[in-house]
């Protein structure tokens, strides 16, 4: 059995915690635990680390593999970088000829193919739904998970369910996300269950779906995993659900009576947590007086709010979105309308996160940035150098090693030292515990793209 | 003639870009003057620096003496702070004995009683309302200031005017806040004005009403001005209208046609700003889809707010407020509620002033805490020393002289030091510019209270 983590979405309505480079799978909107580690601990429950495939953008890359790391090296060795976006059918194909050429997968292997931004539970309850669904795939089906929905929705797309085949069904119709008296006919009805996004099948049983359906992609990773990973940007860009699911006849749903939800915005944010007496959600450092059936969610600030009804507030480091509750369509407007001023707040956060660590920047003023960086265990950073700034450095944990010029040198906790213009310098943590540093920089000119690179282990831009 | 300014007064209602520590008058809340400074050049139009006294508290002193010393030295001598607050009466019978005892006022002079917070436009037209008060005070009255109503009101009180004595009136009736039916017909009447706050008597005319209808103040300040102030805290908290201008019987009002504002509250402060075509105000970094009437006031993050009207959401570096308009009070309210549960936030801002300067938090961890410290052009901080943290200081504008030990040196743009556990130390700058430094505290132990200081010039706790 195998597993594919689709975890390549850029889920940005959730702004301004979710950004363009900082999705919502990473986030930790549940409890401590990032959407996308919930999804690693499903599938982990049904195969081993080696059998999971994660799919996902170079810009995620990173974060991924933070999790992944948290697991298994294997799971980080099977993480797929697709070069451009092309929506979920090319993605769960390439993934498939991943496992069939590097992970040496027979093609009578049911595979799941999970997303990774969506809440699921309990995680008991999926696990006996989804011991349903490969019976379901053993017996030749593409197999979708209906959730019962417990609400006229009109956000999600519905499957309706025909035949009853022992612990699964036929599908009768895939249908559109519905207008609101349409969603209440379906919720009535008993037979209409939301369309969640996960599905199994055999490989065989995809890839002949595939060539009849959409031989387009079927073609291109016939070639094999690396040349149809090269040749990505020609996959059409459509989704699993258009390309197989709604023309295939050996479709079948195991439906789910379960908690689910795609958090897919603010609102749905707020259904899916739990109110208080007067129906607000408070997350963070939250006053409230006279407030009703709100959600304010504070990241760092205090956010006070009195006399207001049916509200959305976000406070993060560096943007705050207000908004009313049903709205949460217009996240994406906003977005749009910074992406066109090239504001870095519908892009990143304040804090950057790289594969050696992070860094925030903390103040940012005329001749001056101040930032806190943080070097993970046994990481380094590329060595360097800027024509117009100097840099000290206060280690305020941990120890580092600093190459400044053509001396090697170790600075500790409540040691500081100083990185002159113009000079060659590095920064490495060799010990066991994260370096965290205060870098002031100081000159006539100190934006990022004042750097120039020597070595980077990394082969990339890294700070 | 002589004119006392009014700036103590602990206005909170522009929570939370006004604080406890940090009141409305100094706030540039119409232009890029703070509304105290806009009130020294009214009173300049009439008189001499020396002729001014400012009556404050502590807390406001530094920045009071800041602006006073942007206009004259004599400004700056002649401010009084407050041992405690007892509202108006008591506060402008101390100030009018510091003219006679220490500005040698003769009792025969008029006196300009005017507010710090409140905004008058357009000056020209002021001055010649001040022309007409101080021909009533010389004909003996408590002359007040009353405001033609532009809108019905509910917030201010009212000064009912009678019979017509030239280009001023006899006051035929003061009235407290009204409800809205009553608010419309006094502005549908043209003889109620609103209450503005400011007073032009002779020093003689005054004495005599407080005598009469307030001798407990009046015999406290015949002590003279040094033994009233020691005894400042005995004074009864009352308000001059209700000592003396709703009793005297030699009360006149000037009318005036003119724009004034007590700003005192986010609803009147949405309202005297222009609105733009959705009737909104937008101040700073602010991006809006679909809303109306509202007020948005952005200090250095993005807003982002939509599908919202009638809202108020004002941004500041440690806390946000949303409210709904018309629901001013409630401030109040949350302030109550933030001092109960001991939060700076209802106190003072991330940036603290002090008489040698200012310094701002940027971040704080676990063991460190990371300071904007700047220090004025002659300026110097307490000799101290911490036992419990170091500290690491990197100049990024102008020229320290640091005392570090035994030892005085100079640290220059780009350069750094460092001052070790238990080790005294001491900041100044000789220079001509302002001093700004990164201060990086380190340690078990980084809160304001590990500080041991050996002198310090201004005699006051500063940092």
């Amino acid at each position: 059995m195998k597993v594919i983590i689709l975890a390549g979405g850029k889920g940005t309505r959730l702004w301004p915690m979710s950004r363009e480079k900082y999705s919502k799978q990473f986030l930790k909107l549940v409890d401590d635990t990032p959407l996308i580690e919930a999804s690693y601990q499903r599938a982990l429950k049904v195969v081993n680390p080696e059998d999971i495939v994660t799919i996902t953008n170079k810009d995620y890359y990173f974060y991924t593999k933070e999790i992944c790391d948290k697991f298994s090296p294997s799971l980080s060795q099977n993480i797929i970088t697709e070069p451009v976006g092309k929506n979920t059918a090319p993605a769960i194909a390439l993934s498939v000829q991943y496992l069939i050429d590097k992970l040496n997968a027979d093609k009578s292997e049911v595979t799941f193919v999970f997303t990774s931004d969506h809440i699921i539970k309990p995680l008991e309850k999926f696990i006996a739904y989804m011991e349903a669904a490969k019976n379901a795939a053993n017996k030749g089906y593409l197999v979708t998970f209906g959730i019962k929905p417990t609400r006229p929705e009109t956000g999600y797309g519905y499957i309706k369910i025909g035949e009853e085949l022992g612990d699964f069904n036929k599908v009768e119709q895939f249908v559109e996300k519905p207008d609101i008296e349409t969603a209440k006919m379906y919720l009535d009805s008993g037979v209409y269950f939301w369309n969640s996004g996960m599905f199994v099948f055999k490989i065989f049983t995809f890839l002949e779906e595939l060539k009849e359906h959409e031989p387009r992609i079927f073609e291109n990773i016939q070639k094999g995993f690396d040349v149809a990973l090269n040749n990505f940007q020609d996959m059409p860009s459509i989704s699993i659900d258009y390309a197989l699911m709604e023309k295939s006849r050996r479709v079948s749903v195991v439906p789910m009576d379960i908690f689910w939800s795609d958090i897919g915005s603010w609102d749905s944010f707020y259904e899916i947590k739990e109110h208080d007496q007067d129906g607000n959600v408070l997350v963070g450092d939250v006053e409230v007086i006279d407030v009703k059936n709100s959600l304010v969610f504070a990241n760092g600030r205090l956010v006070a709010v009195t006399g207001v009804e049916d509200l959305i507030v976000v406070e993060t480091d560096d943007a705050i979105l207000v908004t009313k509750r049903g709205n949460g369509e217009i996240v994406k407007e906003i977005i749009e309308k910074l992406k066109k001023e090239n504001r870095k707040e519908a892009i990143e956060h304040q804090e950057i996160f790289r594969p050696w660590g992070s860094y925030k920047t903390l103040e940012t003023g005329d001749r001056y940035r101040i930032k806190r960086v943080v070097v993970k265990s046994g990481e380094s950073l590329s060595l360097q150098m800027h024509h117009h700034r100097t840099e000290h450095w206060v280690v305020i944990r941990g120890t580092a090693q600093v190459t400044i010029g053509d001396k090697t040198f170790f600075v500790h906790e409540g040691e500081s030292t100083f990185v002159p213009k113009s000079t060659l310098h590095r920064l490495a943590n060799l010990g066991k515990v994260p370096l965290e540093l205060i870098e002031v920089q100081n000159g006539e000119y100190v934006e990022e793209d004042d750097i120039v690179r020597f070595e980077d282990k990394y082969g990339r831009v890294d700070k």
